[in-house]
Parts: C-alpha cells; structure tokens; sequence
C-alpha cells in the first residue's frame, strides 16, 4: 500500500488485507511488553489541521506501539491551513525525512493532493478530510463488525449479507461516505436514514438506499446499526431539526433499542452525546461496539502504518 | 497498589514503601544511561484538564526514564471536561490500552470517580484535583525532608517527631491536604498557620494545630516551614488580604529568615512568587529545599509509575 | 562544546568540526534505522517561548534519531516569558535532570543569560532570541553551501572566497546577524541589500559591505544569493516599504532569477513568503536550496546535539 486516501479506492483484497494484519496486531496487545520493533527509526508526523484528540491519540498509540518515533504537529488556526503553505508543509516534512503523514484538514482532498502532488514521498494516511473521508473509522467499523460476527473465524472473510444501516447525519459525514464505500466493497448491504435536509444533495453512484425513517429501518431487522454523531454547532443551521425533534426521531432511544434484534450489532463512532443520538441505555448496552471500537482501532492503525512503512511500498 | 488518589488513605508502611522505591530510583540518575527497561511497552497518559506544564514534564520524565510510552492529552477547556465526557473519556483510554493515567483535573474527586467508576482498568495517578490532594507533591516533600534529615540512612525512616509548619492559602491548597495526611501518618507534627480567611471553614478531624501567627510559630522553632504558593487571581477575592499586607504578615522574609533555626527546612512547591510569599533570600538559601524537591518530584513520580504498573498491582 | 549561543563567538575550526559531524549525521539517513543510539537516557528539553513548529520539530526529530527522550515545553504568552520566572523555569529544568535546552526567546541574549547564569547545567542551544541570533540556521546555510560547492569533498573544508548577498529585512533578521559572523569566520565575502530603513542603525564592526540595489548586487556576480523572510506583521511599520514596491525592489522575481549565473545558489530559510520575496520559479528552481536547508537542518541539529552531549564537554 503506497497511500491510504478513502475507503473508495480500495480493492477488496487490500482491504481484507489489512483488516488481517490488524488481527495479528491486535495479538500484540495480549504481550507482556506490548511494543514491537518494526518501524524503529520510522519517522510519523500526526499533521492536524483540525483538533481531534481522540484520533491523534489513536494513531499515536499505534505509532509507539511499532517504535516508531512520533512528532505530533498540530497546525489548527495557523497560517499553514492555507493552500500554498500546505506544499511548503509537506516540502518541510519531506525535507525532514518523514516516512508518513497521517493529515487530518478541514479541506476535502487535502490528503489527495499532498499523496499526488509530489511534494513528499511519505505515505500519507488520511485522518479526516473535511466531508470526504475518514478511512481508518470505516476499517475499523468493518474490522469490528467482521470479529462480531466471525469470531476467531474471522481471518480471510469478507462481510458478505451483512446488511447495515447507517442513521443521522449524512450530509456532513466523512464517517458515512467511508462506510458505505468499504462496507458494500466487502459486500454488505448498506442504507442510509437520515432527516430528509441532511442527505447529500448528489448520492449519483452511491450503493446504498435511502430513507428518513428510523422506525421502518429497525423493522427491517439489520445486523447493524451504525449512529453518527451529531455535531452540536450545527444545530444552529436553518435545515437541521431541533435537539428535541431530532432525538424524537432519529436517535436510537431504549424504545427502538428494545425492538432491535438480540443479535443487531450498535455502533457509533464516538464521541457520544448521549440523550441526544443514542441513549445511554443503548450505549452500553452489550450489542453496543463502542469500546470495542476504540481498540480496533489501534489495531487497525498499526497495520495501516505498518503496510505503509515496512518496506513493500509498491508504487501507486 | 492499585491507584495513587489521596495521601489520607496512605497506610505508613505504603507511603514508606513508596519512598524507599524513590531512593533506589534516585540511584538511576548517577548511570551514564539514565534509562531504566522497567516500563517498556507500557503506555503512561498525562490527561491534564488544567494546565501545569510542571507537573506534566515531571511526570513526563519520570515514565520516559522508565522506558513508558508517554501520550500527553490536554483537555483544558474542552467539551471533555464536563461530568458524561470524563467517562466516555476514560473507556476511550481504557479502550487504547492505557496502562496508567496521570490526571489533572479542577473538580476535587475527579480521580476518585475515574479509579473506582469501573471504566477503566489503568492504574490512576491523581496528579491534583480541585482543592482536595496532590499526593505526588506531598510524598516528594516528605522524601525531601526524609532525606535532609536522615542522609544515606534514610531507607526505612519516617518523619517521626519532626515538626512542621505550613504557611498560607490553607483554604485552597491542594499541597496542604495532602501534606497534612502524609506527613501525620509519618508520624510528624503538622500546624498551620493561615490568615483567618484562609482557613477552611470544616477542619474537623485535621490532626493540625491552627493558627494566624506566623512570627509565634516562628518563635516555636519548628523543623521544617513550608511556604505554600499564592495565586495572583486569588488576589481579587474579597476574604483575601492584598499582596502588601499577605507579604508583611504571612511572607517568609528576609527579618523572619534570620529568625529561623539554622537547621529549619525551607520547602516550597514552586513555582514561587519571589517577594510576596518568600524572598528571594530565603528560596535561595542553604536551608531552602525548593531545587531538591523538584529533583525528588522525578524520582518519586518513577517511584509511583513503577509500583502501579510492574506486575504487584493488588486489586483495590 | 559547552553551549551554542551564537555564531560570532564561534571559531573557525569549531564550526567546520560541526559541519564534518553533521556530514557523519547525515549518513544515518541512509540506514535501514534511521536512529543511533547515541543520547539513549539523555533528556532533551524544547523551551519555546515564541511558536515555531518548524524549527521545534527539526530539533525534535534531530534529538529523537540520537534516541534522547525530547520533552517538549511551550511557554508562549505563558507567565514564564518573565525574567524572574526565566531562572525558576531553568532551575526546575535543571532539577529535573535536562542534559540539554534547545531555547527560542523573544528577547535577545535570552539564551546567554541562561547558560552564564549558573542557574542550569544544561548544555544550551540558542534556537533563535530576538533579533540577535539563530545560529544552527547559519550552521546549516553553512553546510548547505559548502555541500553544494564541494560536493563529496566537502569535509574539512571552509567557505574560502565564495560572495554571498544577503537581501531584506536585516534590521530584523537573526538569520541574517547568524549568516554574518559564520559565514565571514568560514572565509565568505559577505554584503547586505536591504531597504534603506530596514538596515541596522549601528552596524560598526560588522565585517560587510551595505547596499540598497538588488539588480546592482546581482550584476556583481554572487556565489550565493540568500533572501529573508519578510514578516507579515511588519509591513504595517512606518519605515516598511508595501509588499508592492518590496517585491518590486527587493524581491527574487523572474526577471532577476534570469539575470542570475547558473551556478548561483539560492537560499531561504523559510517559510517562504512566495510572490513577495521570492517567486515561485525562483523557489522551485534547480538552483534553489530550500529543501536541502531543511533536510540539511536535521544534520546540523543531530551534529549540535552530538557535540553538547556526548561526554566531552569541555567548560566555558
């Protein structure tokens, strides 16, 4: 793997691929000394144009946890956020000897055009891209519904007739898009449910259906649910319901929690307002992935830096 | 031991346990590598919901001299310091393999609530919280004064018969607490002195003298004076004298600097305002403690690492 | 070396002993793993009291590949800017057991008064102190033009004969005092082309020639063309010229860029303001050295880092 950009771009096989190597990573964590050697003298930079503490912290862990060395480079506010400064960033980083840059940007396809641009020659993986992409969440959503439904048996398998449903805010979710991507690549079925002003305006292309009720969704029986977060400074905008209203109808209360089947599997990307789009009840309820989640993702990002970065870099 | 909360729950045998650990760690500062294997692949973090850059690059030094994986995680001001965030907060940590957390955080009981909320199996350093305890600060002072009182023979002593004096913001020290606790189970004498606002308003319990007089408790040549620090913002209170009046009646001077005994301790936590609790003569002084306490801040922080996460750790 | 505060008090022989070891350091980037063992157990602290992510990360990463333990330790508009607060925050370094501060002060002579003071035993690396100094800036022009005349020759050799212009704001500019002194000590010619109310009020002593016109200056030939970041905020001061007239006047622009001998080096210590001091062919032009600087930085840092810490430091 040369890069990891968006879920879009990646091949069945390569997306199997390192939800495998994310297994055997994850067996790391059961060491007595957690820590392997493998990218000793690797060089990462967590570049964050946009505060995510939970994400730097993540691919951080996962950095640490193969030796490499880690510079946390938080560009939030400065005046690198703009567009010239961004080659003088990545010809910086370059300069330096980075192996990988893991970027989060406000901008939609900041991480695409520093892999492409020739700026640098590290790997570079995505950690956000304004409303385009957030890879990682999406391979670790996948890894953890696969070990939910496979087990120990999981190495090798896909997520073939899995149906998933995916509820909230999709207009603004980088989340949403890096799902439905991956998920239907591995072969599940996704749909999305959403208050009808927060839907793209363009899903052209998308392999998911759509719909605006949540009730009917659940009737449904999917294996999974998937609730996004909903960011409170747009609640403020004139097409986005009330908190209220918004809870009432699109938030997966101990009502809709209780209709669910025994076996659906709840998942939410985290930070939870819970009340708001998932109720505490549901949150920590044993069918919730929450935690879960937050381990593989580790797991996940140590194999994503680690095919990045040990040496069979095949060029793009 | 499971947890580092609170000196008040500190048997005597615990506290000197943890103080004959800081004197072996202390040895390591004379190696050439000054770096011990002890913690490798452990993952220490710093989760700081107030600043003190001080306190997180002690702490800071003392995991990376143990070979810890060290992530630091500010959280001041953000939507993570609110009551529902703390847990969601501390699963994620749980989640990312978090050996043992240092926290900082304004509300008193904060590190309480992480150590015994079930949401985390981390080994939880309590690194000041509100106006209840900083257990680290008062075992590094009672090390620093164990060891100016006992030298090389100080392994397996405690404080027995010394006494001491803490002068200042009573009220809203944090240092006093947990000095008051620790330095009483290690059988010293501990009294306060305090202007009368400054004193909390329910001592019941406190095994302290208390009194307004510094001059008086001067004249009753204790062994040790602490100096507790003052905050400027603290200034505007209505119950707090102003910074000329606190200085003539409760700041260790140069007049009451030559009053002293010549084997009275001078300790301060730091940082200190030069000319308005203490003079510049006294922190400077042959009797002033102030450089050694940080030095032993290292060594003790190492100490504390080291027992919460080297195997021993005793369920609670 | 026991401390490196400056690039004038610096001798010839010393600093071409820096830049052979750089050249040691630079191999390392060659390796397999990029990380010598060399500072392992050293403490490294990064105390920056002005911003400067990218001369903070070169240091990070320099320290990191000899494997010293970096603390990183911003004081930005923090309390500590004060001079009292300047001899606590050096003792607490000092207490604490740092082997070496990379300090970046707004106030010139910052870093001298920390190494004179006796407040701190640490080895102290000026990383830029007002308008006065920035010497590993100079040390890796230094190295970056010796490179580029010398090639795989380069090792023991000086900068005999080369002319290098200056051009900009040298009133402001520490780079420019840096390059002044070394690059004189290393045998260069040096002269300065700046605005009329940007050079120096008293500039006596210093071993160069003066002028006001950049297309006269490059009619002169130089070896090396080296042009000065403009800051912003300045443009606002009454003596400052308006980016329009600067870039006409003073910039690098195409028209000159062409006028240049093909053997003439360009440089920029960066950030670069593109289209003002410098135009974007100019930059990106083969002749440009912008990237190696940057690259060539991590070497000279290493080398600093090696010669403070590495056991032979002889006293002042």
């Amino acid at each position: 793997m040369r890069h990891l950009l968006s879920t879009r771009d990646l091949s069945r096989d390569a997306a199997i691929e390192l939800l495998d190597v994310a297994e055997d990573m994850a067996d790391t964590q059961l060491r007595e000394v957690k820590k392997l050697p493998t990218l000793r003298g690797k060089t990462v930079v967590n570049l964050f144009f946009e505060d995510s503490t939970r994400t730097r912290i993540s691919f951080e862990a996962a950095a640490k946890r193969l030796s490499a060395d880690v510079i946390n480079f938080s560009a939030k506010g400065s005046s690198v956020s703009k567009g010239e400064s961004l080659k003088d960033t990545a010809q910086t980083l370059q300069a330096m000897g980075a192996d990988a840059v893991v970027i989060r940007h406000p901008a939609s396809g900041a991480p695409q055009t520093l892999a492409t641009s020739g700026w640098i020659d590290a790997g570079i993986l995505n950690a956000g891209d304004g409303t385009h992409e957030h890879p990682t969440q999406a391979l670790l959503d996948a890894y953890t519904i696969r070990k939910r439904v496979h087990g120990s048996a999981s190495r090798g398998k896909d997520l073939d007739g899995l149906r998933v449903t995916l509820v909230g805010d999709v207009l603004h979710s980088r989340v949403a898009r890096s799902n439905v991507w991956l998920l239907t690549t591995l072969g599940a079925t996704v749909s999305l449910v959403s208050p009808p002003t927060l839907v793209p305006v363009n899903t052209t292309g998308w392999p998911v259906a759509i719909g605006y009720d949540l009730d009917e969704a659940i009737e449904g029986k999917p294996d999974v649910i998937m609730m996004l977060r909903i960011q409170a400074e747009r609640m403020r905008d004139a097409f986005f319901p009330n908190s209220r209203e918004y809870s009432k109808r699109w938030g997966l209360d101990d009502g809709r929690l209780g209709k669910l089947q025994a076996t659906t599997i709840v998942m939410h990307p985290g930070p939870m307002n819970r009340g708001l789009e998932i109720s505490a009840a549901a949150a920590d309820s044993p069918q919730s992935t929450v935690r879960e989640q937050v381990t593989n993702g580790v797991s996940v990002r140590m194999a994503a830096l680690y095919l990045l970065l040990s040496g069979d870099r095949e060029d793009a």
